[in-house]
């Protein structure tokens, strides 16, 4: 449901991310009936800190991160090269990001964060996104996930799906692959107030991503929880996160800021999942569902509309 | 035993490439016993190739690879910026590289490479080195490991030693772990011809650092290939190897290059850890030996004289 408007500051902002870290975090444990999150609190020199929740080994979840975090202080010069903005200023960042790298290799993995930055000259912004990535792409649940970001964005302006979908294909595009990391979602940044469109418009907006993850991540769990899979599965899934890493340690934005900034390195590198491999040329076989997945890791697919 | 100086060109040179990938192929599959090298070749759009030898699940190495390659033409927009030299020239570039990952957590893993670059302006320079990556520092091995890079720089120069294992410790340094990759060894580049030093000279230090790579591998191979590891030591291991694909995705210059030169992926990539593991926030137990490696994992060790 669409959330409601409300007159909105950084507090406003700040509280509604730590309760949704605490929603999400209870749908997940409540999801996977086994392990709980372990959370840990972190202060940033500087100013600020976040708490680190992370679930290891549970029945469905092999490793998960839902992670707050709310820093603020002088803005360090990376990070005002990182985001192009002058020195020497202050700055207020907080969000919320999450990492899901679940046991079978027939549930996707998944992320989302929802971010707001403000700085001392009195730019404000919000960023943010949710993408998939299946081991293996099964294609009405595809289309259910597009669909479901489609129908939040259409919520605030028939233009943010379309916008968004477009620089996740982007963003999440592993050039020395040529393949996309999965099958993407909706990425946005530096989404600012204007005349036409208040924060209170686009804290809406963000909200609405934040609260869409739980229903959408559960029902693909759901889907697919009960499939059987075997070593040949497993094996793909261990490759496929090879190439999360690939993504995360040589493109991510938000892991290159992290390192820049001195963030706390194993909240940065949580996101790295538990197991990989990697094969020297893996190739996958002819008409195997191993190939039908990679051809379908392309940009500009328009999963609402796939066949 | 050092090298007899000669007249070289890039014909010597690269034959001595050739011969020298040959003998490391051979002296690694006498010592694995069980697999061998599978050979590919590839070509380059816009001038030459190479030989990619990759050998997986022996009784030594799990994964290996021993890659000549050979290339020129038109220098690459992208390679120029890297290696800041004036663009639209012709270049040659030849070398080895040589990476190994045993599958016993006690014997290290290592790196070695040599190189040979040439410029239509008429610059011409060699690079490489040997690095060691034990999983356990062994601090016998640790001393021979030095002693002998040492020895064979001494015979050309004695600044190498000091001069290039300073740059080894500053190369493999992980900065986001605020470690080494592992205890370092040799490292140089841009090692050019001048009025003291002729090219002979140089491609002598080169050939003699090529030719000790076997000798020196295959003595810590046998001092560590039948002591017994179990769980834990393997555990040890992916997380080290975690570090090795961290230090390879982000800070290595021979992979980016490879990457923004639109390389060979699987060729580039066949430095890569076959099994790695990213636990959360995984700390050394007090008093531990992987405790003990990890307060090892410093810059500016004299290993020579360490004790």
């Amino acid at each position: 449901m669409k959330a409601v408007l409300e007159k909105v500051d950084k507090n406003t902002i700040t509280s509604f991310f730590k309760s949704l870290q605490d929603s999400i975090t209870q749908d997940i444990e409540n999801c996977d009936g086994k392990a709980v999150f372990k959370e840990e609190l972190w202060y940033r020199n500087g100013g600020g800190g976040g708490r680190t929740r992370v679930m290891v080994d549970g029945n469905i979840i092999e490793k998960g991160g839902v992670n707050f975090s709310e820093v603020f202080g002088i803005l360090p010069h990376a990070a005002a090269e990182a985001l192009k903005v002058e020195k020497n200023q202050e700055f207020f960042a907080s969000g919320v990001s999450v990492i899901l790298h679940p046991i079978s290799p027939m549930i996707p993995i998944i992320h989302m964060n929802v971010r707001y930055f403000e700085l001392s000259n009195g730019a404000k912004w919000f960023g943010g996104g949710i993408d998939l990535t299946p081991v293996y792409i099964n294609k009405d649940d595809a289309v259910y996930f597009h669909q479901s970001l489609k129908t939040v964005c259409d919520w605030h302006n028939p233009s943010y799906y379309p916008d968004f979908k477009k620089i996740a294909d982007e963003y999440f595009y592993i050039k020395h692959r040529k393949e996309t990391r999965g099958i993407g979602g909706v990425f946005f940044d530096k989404l600012k107030p204007s005349t036409e469109l208040s924060i209170e418009n686009l804290f809406a907006f963000v909200k609405d991503i934040g609260l869409t993850f739980s229903p959408i991540y559960l029902k693909l769990i759901n889907n697919n929880k009960d499939l059987p899979y075997g070593e040949k599965q497993k094996q793909w899934q261990l490759i496929r996160r090879g190439r999360y890493v690939e993504f995360n340690l040589i493109y991510d934005r938000g892991t290159k800021f992290g390192l820049d900034t001195n963030g706390r390195i194993e909240s940065i590198f949580m996101s790295l999942p538990p197991q990989v491999n990697w094969l020297y040329n893996f190739q996958t076989e002819d008409g195997s569902e191993e190939q039908l997945t990679q051809s379908m890791l392309k940009r500009e697919i328009d999963w609402i509309t796939f066949e």
